[in-house]
């Protein structure tokens, strides 16, 4: 065991300041023992104070001893909770240990909104001579047992600045980014931090569905309620496939040119406007944000439209359809080889084809990993100029699905145009502004204003007439 | 070259104790000049020992001096040995320099069990004055190079405390995390990790393995021999695509299940117990731990089924049946359109498609970059949520394959039932438990003892009525 | 606002040497701002210097105050400029501020050799007083914001090893690699790392591009011209996916085997010399170096491939061809069933199957987060056991193609040999030559001079007859 000579050691852990005084931890379950690992790893020492110091749980190699509360709090300065709110009540007995302490609550609570108080509040009523930062909440056992810190930013807040400086140290050297949200009333609000759960994909994933709802309606309506009333055949059975097959890839296709619309728009705001310097409308700012997820719905709706359609040889309507024609029209139209069909499926689908890829290589680039591998020029060129050309392919892909049945009279029942000319509408609106924004003279103009030049001068400061920021 | 001038810079590296003692590295190989280049950009001096000090290959730039091996040791009190083993017996010459110093021993063997003892153990007994410290063997010269060190763990293992504690300051400093494994003894086990070849996947695979070969076997006999035996057809092609497509959907489902089964198990062990407080077998334990495993095969297989099966209409035999049975049969079955087929063919697809899907999701989300952008709850919906939707979509994707074969006397050949009902066994049973377990009643009570609430209070320690930890 | 409390607090920032001074931005841009944002979490004390301290932008919580220029460079030793070089003539004015200080040039340009000196050179020029140090201008302000910091590498380059010694501790403590590159009139080149666009990618992209060129060609004169030239056909419509669904998986072929091939030339190469002291020429360092940009692209090229494959049977060339076969031939050949080409296409499929299955796990394994939780030796088993597997395979997929083609008349229009014939010459070479080195008498050899043995003493120094190094 090389702890009980650890402190002997005169060199004692790296860097200064940690040396002599060790770090306090109550809660030996999963947290505390993984939160306490990773500091003997950092170099502090650690003393943990449990309830039954004899009957509980392993405590991490290193780790000095265990005590009970009380003996555990005077041994340190700083005391990070990592027990449940419910078994708070311990600490009314230690409260008279903990005066001038700083008591750092890492709890969380299953739901938001179950409590009167957040859990540091009622923590510092608990105990109101100890500095309470409540922070680290959003570190879970499992992160700070694998090594993944280095970086993630956390919150953190209280009453104390000392207080906070104190933690916010410890949570540097343990290579987490603190920011800080003020006094312990924000402690609800970091507390709720750790409950949400995909919050930036909220609103992508109610577009996408409501997307999908409405087009699966529309085509359900068009396609197989239309076929009863009008010929009273029963197709319900295209609702598992057929009709599916036809929503995922509209609804694709209007996602992915909602994922680039945001970039065109704010791009003719700064020609209107002439300059950067000015924010864009808090709708913009947060469709802007969201691009990302927007995209890999676009991509994931994508993927099923593919798998539907590589399946749809197999399926037994497409085969005894197939049949059916061999047997009934024996002698008919298939003899004859029509080379524009030819050339119209077969260009359909290989850009199809290389519409996917070049959605797959869109995917892959959003990795974490991968992009944290490209420069901005890289990643720009992929997201920007690529994610353009995929979008090109993907509505040119669309249009020759369309081309033969745009003057077809039978295209539009019941007076409603067909779903893939709906959705046509918003990608091509997209290509048509970005191509205007790629006329030389407009481009000119757009990169002089993004490197900071500004058309007016900022009215009254007549003398400040350039910007001297990027 | 700032280097020269580096000693003369008074700041002196970042941080307190490095500044004036620099490191020496013997052995100007791949392994000896990334980790000089690596404590290089780290802020700390680094002399380099070789042999032939004017004829050896580079040394990164900013090292100090190439020196002969006596002259490197004296410089430095810390010394990191990159020579393989066969190559240790230049030492006995420096040995006397090396007296009092710490030598790091980062050798690996290329296979286990080659020698009689482990190397730092040889070393120790070549360089008896010497302080060896057995560590960083687990990180290649790739890695060093690659700045990927950021919170990995390093394990180091040797008898002087006091040489660990100076090794582990600089590991520390490198980002890395520093797990001690005690005396020079445990060296050997360090050794035989950078030899370990997926110890992880050894389980899982064997299970994938055995359960392909098992219902290979199976189906083979079924499928194949039967029609040899019985009808004296000779359809041994199947071999190559129909029989695996039966074969890895089959153990695709049960890896899947085996996947959440043991949650389940410890959920009700959890359950009878009345507390979360008390370990879990050590069987359930190790096949907890490699459920990331299983599930990833599990997708693997999955992946290879659904390959084969969009393969399948392109196969000479699936156009030559179809074309039999258009001419064959010429006016029967195929043009009675039968609904109900076409629902239950369309539903199979549909359901497979969906589950496939979502299969994919799993697996990304179990990608170490994606997985560390989740917060814990997160990870948790994705992995326990969507796995176990997963889980019941797969299975109703199997038993609608089979709905319309259960009652047919020619599906049980030999009397044996078919693969997929053998295969649906552990799914069904998964999920059966798995809805038991969702029951408001029995869910309350798994939710309070995962918050530290007991049933029973511990015995011999009436007094202590509350878990004090998570 | 816990800044204003930061500086009466008596521990300061973490670590020593950063505690008084603060550090200086000039600009609120984006850029600056991110930096700014970074270097408070980091525990540095920043001051804003801008034209408009009144109406610019807003600064990042916790930097002390935005003042004039001059004032913010007063109070500071190192500033760091973010600031377009069209805005750099402000800089005059401030200049005598700046004396003694260490400037740090972070601008960057739109495109190379803009301008005919660089923006660092024509900085030292503007503020002659000041130690211009170039540097950190790969990073983005995306970067600066996400924390991906750590173990990144960074360059920098200035006339004074002082200032970039200062600079490089700031960034060592950001968690960057510092690699100096020299004086000043190196910082042209380090001003076009960031405009560079995948430069590891231009050679193997080249290649995959001249390869698709070359044989597309090829291949449209013998399926297309050919039919049209001799039999007066026009099938120009499977330029579309015929041809390309030929090309893409020969190419795909000839990248995965250009993958290993210098491999296999490296080891001969070190075979013939009997040690691994010698470098390699040139051209094979290069070459070694994109293995994995050229795996990747034929990864990319085979999933095309698979993509165009399951497109098949949908196609309107395919379905007719289909039903004229059923219609037109009545009675013949589909009906005996050929129980060898069943064999043939079922395992050419199968192992189809099974090589892009191994290709895709090659490709997930070069995933950057995957490969890094890989140990040396699976890193290795993956990328030489399978990867050889895969070509193996791959090219058994190919052969099988080709079987019953070989002694076909037909085959070989206008005396020409297929494309896959030409294709399957490299793959071929590597494998054989891949189990010439497999022979235990050569592998064995191999194996020993990759642990440093030399055949023959180095010349010259006969007395060192070992080598020292790994």
């Amino acid at each position: 065991m090389s702890e009980v000579t650890l402190g002997s050691f005169p060199l004692g852990p790296v860097g200064a300041g940690a040396a002599g005084e060790p770090l306090c931890i109550f809660g030996t379950g999963d947290l505390g023992r993984s939160l306490g690992q990773r500091l003997l790893q950092t170099g502090y020492r650690v003393v943990y104070g449990s309830r039954r110091p004899d009957s509980c749980g392993p405590v991490p190699q290193g780790a000095q001893v265990r005590l009970i509360h009380t003996d555990a709090a005077s041994a340190a300065n700083l005391v990070f909770l990592c027990v449940h709110r419910d078994h708070y009540d311990f600490l009314q007995n230690v409260a008279p240990y903990l005066k001038g302490k700083v008591l750092v609550d890492l709890s969380n609570n299953l739901k938001k909104n179950i409590y009167p108080e957040s859990n540091a509040e009622f923590l510092q009523r608990l105990v109101p001579g100890a500095a309470v930062v409540k922070g680290l909440n959003t570190l879970s056992a499992w992160a700070l047992q694998n090594g993944q810190l280095q970086g993630k930013q956390t919150f953190i807040c209280g009453d104390s600045a000392e207080a906070k400086q104190a933690v916010s140290e410890v949570c540097t050297r343990l290579g987490l980014l603190v920011l800080d949200r003020g006094g312990v009333g924000a402690s609800r609000e970091l507390e709720d931090f750790p409950l949400q759960l995909f919050p930036m994909w909220r609103l992508p994933l109610s577009i996408a569905l409501g997307l999908s709802a409405a087009f699966f309606l529309y085509l359900l309506i068009r396609d197989v309620i239309y076929g009863y009333v009008e010929d009273g055949k029963d197709i319900s059975f295209r609702i598992m496939i057929a009709l599916p097959n036809k929503v995922f890839p509209i609804v694709s296709l209007v996602m992915l040119s909602l994922c680039y619309l945001p970039g065109v728009i704010a791009a003719f705001i700064q020609l209107y406007r002439g300059t950067k310097y000015r924010r864009f409308p808090d709708w913009l700012d947060c469709w802007m944000l969201c691009r990302k997820q927007i995209g890999l719905l676009a991509l994931g709706f994508a993927l099923i439209h593919v798998l539907y359609l590589f399946i749809l040889p197999i399926r037994y309507s497409a085969r005894h359809k197939f049949i059916s024609q061999v047997v009934d029209e024996n002698k008919t139209t298939p003899f004859y080889f029509d080379k524009t069909t030819a050339w119209g499926t077969d260009s359909l689908m290989g850009l199809g084809v290389l519409g996917f890829f070049l959605y797959v290589l869109l995917g892959i680039s959003s990795l974490p990993s991968v992009g944290a591998t490209l420069s901005w020029r890289e990643f720009n060129f992929i997201q920007s100029k690529l994610g353009h050309l995929t979008l090109f392919i993907c509505t040119a892909h669309c249009y020759i699905y369309g081309w033969n049945k745009l003057l077809r009279p039978s295209t539009y029942k019941w007076y409603t145009p067909p779903g893939y000319m709906l959705c046509l509408m918003v990608p091509s609106v997209v290509l048509v502004l970005k191509v205007i924004l790629l006329l030389p003279c407009v481009n000119r103009t757009l990169t002089r204003i993004r490197q900071g030049w500004e058309r007016a001068p900022p009215r009254g400061h007549p003398e400040q007439l350039k910007a001297t920021n990027f």
